[in-house]
């Protein structure tokens, strides 16, 4: 007997028939003998509609009170799905309670719509699920130190079921969504892409931020932290399959190496659109001046990710950077009218047509010429490279964005990532 | 400075435009100086679409477990209702902050689904209040003993809101609703019905559970026991009517019977078509027999009403009485299958085609005459009356239901209800 974590998203939970079958999976892996905690998001498109509601009453208000009160509003949905979810699982013919963050409780800090949980009382789930009954705990939400209720932010559900798996020392953390699992890179691009049996935390860390939407950033940082095993798998196939096959299905993020059965030294191929490329030209080049840049541009809340700083000529050097698309204007207007005159700089330049490309991989640790095999193809192709970053296990270029599908799928070709052999599903 | 509780129901809150003009007019009461307490219901539609999905996963289920889950499901309707009219407040300038009854906290018992409030701690209400917030409270929940949310039935909003105004203490409870007070009869049966200035508790009980679903019976009760002025009256008004006006309007529900300034003896006529009337004809007329036919009934949770026992002939009785419409079938069932052989009667006899029509009035105390006067303004009419009640303010008779508005508008001008001098309004 295992303690099991299920996470279903949005789209599982999306209408009754979809949450009867939610119920039916869930009922299957009680019946082969597992203790199970369920962790189901909002019904699809109910987070946005009650945020739309409060958008008409107050368009622009970013106070603390209004925030206050979008998390009040926004909880409800995860409070809807554990309900309904409880009810179905009876229909079931299992005993189920459901118990909103609240009352569990998960305890948050005070950061309203981006609140990070601080603990888990697990003492009334366990009670529960020593009586034999299905907890479904809401995602998304937890109450703070004065009783207020706080939500984590967007895909928030998926840090909740990690947390709760932390919390409980569950055997593994199901996250149920409508993909099979993490891909070497998206199929949509590259159709050979190919899902892994298994990936390390590193790699999905990676993998995650880099623009690979499988799974909430947060929550694969929080599994690595607690060291609790992740499966990302499919909700859209039969609920009825056979418990040891679901076990193996889908993509085991794992913190163990040694369970990384892959040989492949590049696991995976990231890219993201949402970049864009601002230059200050002619800055004088003192002591300072990289953090008399970027220090207004992190105090106005703009993360900046790949930064660049010329080799200076005559005292002076271009300094670039990139930001999320949605910061470009924000991080221009700064640039323009409040950095450029205060360091005394030149013109400023931009680009927003342009996209990041990153190789992911544990094995580029031990391995020389990784990143030439990546520049050479980038040559071969004929893509000019903009900005390049690097880290341990990642390399990332700038390119312009009319050339990203081409270089994604030359790289996976590059790399054979098309070809590794898949380890056998039991 | 009077410390005041709103109460606006779901028709007043059903879209962000209403929201907004619920800000503005309870933003109008702050400005002229009071402290306001508001608890609004769920947006119009949302409770039924909520309970429709459970529906959907668990038609028939009435366990306590299922219970409680709808309980967790419906709460929701209110919790962002509180959260939207916050921030519609906030967004007129106001200082306000929501709470779901559990963060009051609203005590209540563990009947899930109708749950009794049992106590509100008025601490942390308070303390918003001296800060100069408005407090937005949902209605309709509370908190149980061990931490699962309650609901209070069907327009429990209306009790919360009272139970509230008993507990702070409040020195009057608005009701907003999209009437604009209590009639002395429903002006779609009697155009000539006219709205009443004042009513007392008693009579207001009476009119309550006899049809006129102005108000839930409950909030009456609650409000009669803690002696908490009731007023009734339209949200769908120009919210920007000056405080003065609005403080006099609609229906004033009071427990000082000196205030009871119209002097008629008959203040209202309430009326109900969901009867049904069933008789069991040769009943032997022992001791008991009464208990030994409605104790079952009771037990099924079926309400009786009106009871008549004919007087018996040869040892044997006709023994009738009325039932709510939606427990007419059941009834017939437990009649012939179970108490009928128990008691050894004869033929049951029914009739579900039949209407109550009632006079309600504190004079009717010290008034002799009003029943014969009501009894023969219907032989007048033709109507032949089935069985007939009283109490110490109101007499009720059953008829034939085709003949219920005839009877109703009758009765309105046998007892000159349409020509009652109006208290002209301050």
């Amino acid at each position: 007997m295992a303690l099991i974590v299920h996470k279903y998203g949005g789209t599982s939970m999306g209408s009754t028939e979809r949450i009867r079958n939610v119920a039916k999976r869930v009922a299957k892996w009680v019946r082969a003998g597992h203790q199970l905690v369920v962790v189901p998001s909002a019904m699809s498109g109910e987070t946005n509609r009650l945020l739309g509601l409060a958008k008409e009453l107050s368009p622009a208000s970013t106070t603390d009170a209004v925030q206050r009160e979008l998390d009040m509003i926004a909880s409800t949905g995860e409070q809807v799905s554990v309900g309904l979810l409880s009810i179905a699982l009876q229909a079931e013919g299992m005993q189920a309670v459901s118990y909103a963050g609240w009352q569990v409780p998960v305890q948050t800090d005070s950061s309203y719509t981006k609140a990070r949980i601080q603990s888990i009382d697990d003492a009334r789930v366990r009670a529960d699920l020593a009586q034999g009954k299905v907890v479904v705990i809401t995602g998304f939400q937890g109450i703070d130190g004065d009783g207020h209720i706080t939500t984590l932010g967007r895909g928030g559900s998926d840090t909740s079921a990690v947390a709760v798996a932390a919390a409980m020392k569950a055997d593994e953390c199901l996250i149920f969504t409508d993909v099979d699992g993490v891909y070497t890179t998206d199929p949509r691009v590259v159709p050979e892409a190919r899902r892994m049996n298994v990936i390390s935390f590193e790699e999905m860390l990676e993998m995650a931020s880099l623009g690979s939407k499988v799974l909430q950033i947060r929550s694969v940082e929080f599994a690595g932290k607690y060291q609790v095993p992740l499966r990302v798998l499919s909700s859209l196939t039969d609920p009825m399959i056979p418990v040891d096959v679901e076990m193996h299905s889908g993509t085991l993020i794992t913190f163990e190496e040694d369970q990384k059965m892959e040989t492949a030294v590049v696991s995976g191929i990231a890219f993201s659109r949402d970049e864009a490329k601002v230059t200050l030209r002619n800055v004088p080049d003192t002591p300072g001046v990289a953090y008399s840049i970027l220090g207004p541009v992190a105090a106005a809340n703009i993360d900046v990710d790949m930064i660049l700083q010329n080799i200076s000529q005559q005292g002076m050097t271009d300094f670039s950077f990139t930001v999320n698309r949605n910061d470009f204007v924000r991080t221009l207007e700064l640039l323009k009218h409040q950095i450029g005159p205060t360091v005394g700089a030149g013109e400023v330049v931009s680009d927003d047509k342009v996209a990041k490309v990153s190789i992911v991989g544990i094995g580029m640790r031990s391995h020389v010429g990784v990143a030439s095999l990546m520049f050479r193809t980038l040559a071969e192709e004929g893509i000019n490279i903009l900005m390049i970053s690097t880290s341990e296990i990642k390399t990332s270029v700038l390119i312009h964005d009319k050339y990203m599908e081409l270089a994604v799928r030359a790289l996976h070709k590059a790399f054979e990532l098309d070809q590794v052999t898949a380890v056998p599903e039991a």
